[in-house]
């Protein structure tokens, strides 16, 4: 399966509405906003073949075809954002195949590819938002994606699909707006977060924070956070592959032994290979934007954020949709108990469910690398 | 099993030799250098009772009864460093028990609890070593506590036994010098540096050579490089207990919403559990010693620093000794499948051993906790 080479490109949506803000959870209302979107496919005349995909935590709006720029992203779209992070898995005859649906994928309210983040002007002062952009929570995410498809006039998605912790943002939109949809695809996913991405996470902030440039997240006149970003970064890193391709692909790297800061030389392939994780990472990112997505992660709250009392209540509300939850057996940042507990979970509330565990060497990132792992059953159940 | 409430006091090893320096194996060689050490229990007549023990990375000599001072240590001697750290191992009657060994044990050449380190005085100058201490291998560390023993005038231990990191060194003492040894005893340890501690170590390296205090090692008239060193800590530190262990551990933690270092505000248990580990941590430890025992982990190559040319042949040296090799099935940071590796690797060179696995919920920290899953195996092997 190769990818498509079609040239795409980004579309913005601005929504200005000062009688209709958006409300977030956390933070005061947004009476204007941008989302940087994509779209695959035509809509159909009653727009019911509508795929929203959304992207994982350092994913961008491209999620497939091939994008050679964005305007006002400030250097980071790379060579590396240019191939649709998805394009194995969108386009005609693929799994979510473009010759019979519409597929839409916007970036993150808070992100740093053309949607409104930290490191865009503020209205209100005419300087970069920085660290007064406004605390935002997954659900936020959400509802600026609802305003999105409200604008094109789609009522109801015929799925949502996502991975990572864009399967938060997939249950939170199948059970904040259970009319809006019909099928539920959460990959590598759960519904809390875990003590071991609780942990890592706070190491990330903390290594972010702590680097001198930071300044608070008020440095986008001067140097970038680019040492704290790489170092939590790579902290990250080593929970989307399995230590074992780890190995494997860093035995391609030539060994560096350069001190990558002070005293200490490197001395393995994997230091060299984690290292340039980090700095080729660094370069496409904004740190701001991490640490929000961060944020919301560690407060993420299933129940709360959909409004309900209960799993059960909550799960409840999802008893006209159709799910299909994906497992990666070697998946280290959302391991296969956390697909389970979501299964039983569905199971007890009386949904329609369906589980697949894939088998790959490949951990988490799976659902980037092996399309032909996850392609059938999202042919088969996408197409019904 | 309580520990002992006996005050023990450090001892000082100082070793100045220039006609037989210690040669380093990377380094120069070191004409002078002093070891802190302890003993509990006495030396029979011929001295064929003693048993050393290897602290952990961050131990220290102390390992049994109460020392409320060890000089020299720059206010590192805190509350938590003087009940010894294997106090309930180590007594009479316990599994190495006093009233028939010689228990010793002491801090690591390169350490900051009274031995030799980049803290201490450089004589050549005056003035702290600091990033000019030498570069230290595990075999330095063993060889230099093989000079405490010719001082001593041990010529064969009773056992060697360590865990962690001190297990390595075990098996270099067992191999280097199998005529010193008759028992081996390594504790959730391995025969080599696993992928995952190579990251984790990697990114505690570079948490602390970012850190703007750190100041390439030359901090100690300054500011100490505290935000980097905890944040170390934090990363070694989820994996020596197990996830379920830190969660309830975390339940008595008292909540706090500061933001530990700018925007971002802790929201849960275990970041306030985990911030506070590190706090604690660097008061009792110096950043310049934490960089050089990693710095000889990562580098870790047992066959190469025994002098040998391959597994077999290096543990072919070990046929009249008897091994007894402890797995914890919750070890998070040796798996049981390195301890797997070393057993085999001695049975393929026909050396006995014994190998038992201990079922707890602490993790790797259970060698220090849960002394009643050792202790039985200990006592019989070290009785014989």
């Amino acid at each position: 399966m190769t990818g498509s080479t079609e040239n795409v490109r980004t579309q913005f949506f601005d929504y200005d509405n000062p009688t209709r803000p958006l409300k977030l959870r956390v933070g005061p209302v947004l009476p204007r906003f941008t989302l940087a979107y994509e779209m695959y496919g035509k809509m159909n005349s009653d727009k019911s073949n509508v795929i929203l995909v959304y992207h994982a935590m350092t994913g961008s709006q491209h999620a497939a075809g091939i994008n050679p720029h964005v305007p006002g992203v400030n250097g980071r779209w790379t060579d590396e954002m240019k191939v649709g992070w998805w394009n194995d898995f969108i386009g005609p005859g693929k799994a979510l195949d473009t010759r019979k649906f519409c597929v839409i994928c916007a970036n993150y309210l808070g992100g740093c590819y053309g949607s409104t983040g930290p490191a865009s002007i503020n209205p209100a002062t005419g300087r970069r938002w920085g660290p007064a952009f406004p605390v935002l929570r997954m659900i936020d995410i959400v509802n600026s994606q609802m305003l999105l498809l409200d604008y094109l006039g789609v009522k109801q998605l015929h799925a949502v699909v996502g991975a990572s912790i864009g399967g938060f943002l997939c249950l939170l939109t199948a059970t904040k707006y259970p009319d809006r949809v019909r099928i539920v695809v959460p990959i590598g996913s759960g519904v809390e977060t875990t003590v071991y991405q609780r942990i890592l996470n706070f190491e990330q902030v903390t290594a972010i924070e702590a680097d001198p440039n930071f300044k608070g997240g008020d440095y986008y006149d001067g140097p970038r956070p680019d040492i704290g970003l790489a170092l939590a970064r790579r902290i990250a890193h080593k929970t989307f592959v399995s230590l074992d391709a780890l190995k494997e692909r860093a035995r391609d790297e030539v060994v560096s032994h350069k001190p990558p800061h002070g005293w200490y030389e490197m001395n393995h392939p994997i230091e060299s290979y984690m290292l340039h994780q980090g700095e080729k990472f660094v370069k496409r990112f904004d740190a701001n934007t991490y640490l929000r997505i961060i944020d919301a992660w560690q407060w993420f709250d299933l129940v709360a954020e959909a409004g309900a009392r209960g799993f059960l209540s909550l799960f409840a509300r999802c008893r006209k949709q159709e799910f299909l939850v994906f497992s990666i057996d070697s998946d280290l940042s959302f391991e296969p108990v956390e697909q389970a507990k979501l299964v039983q979970l569905l199971k007890r509330a009386k949904v329609n469910v369906m589980w697949i565990t894939v088998h790959s060497e490949k951990g988490h990132d799976a659902f980037l690398l092996e399309p032909k792992l996850f392609s059938p059953h999202l042919a088969q159940v996408l197409g019904r």
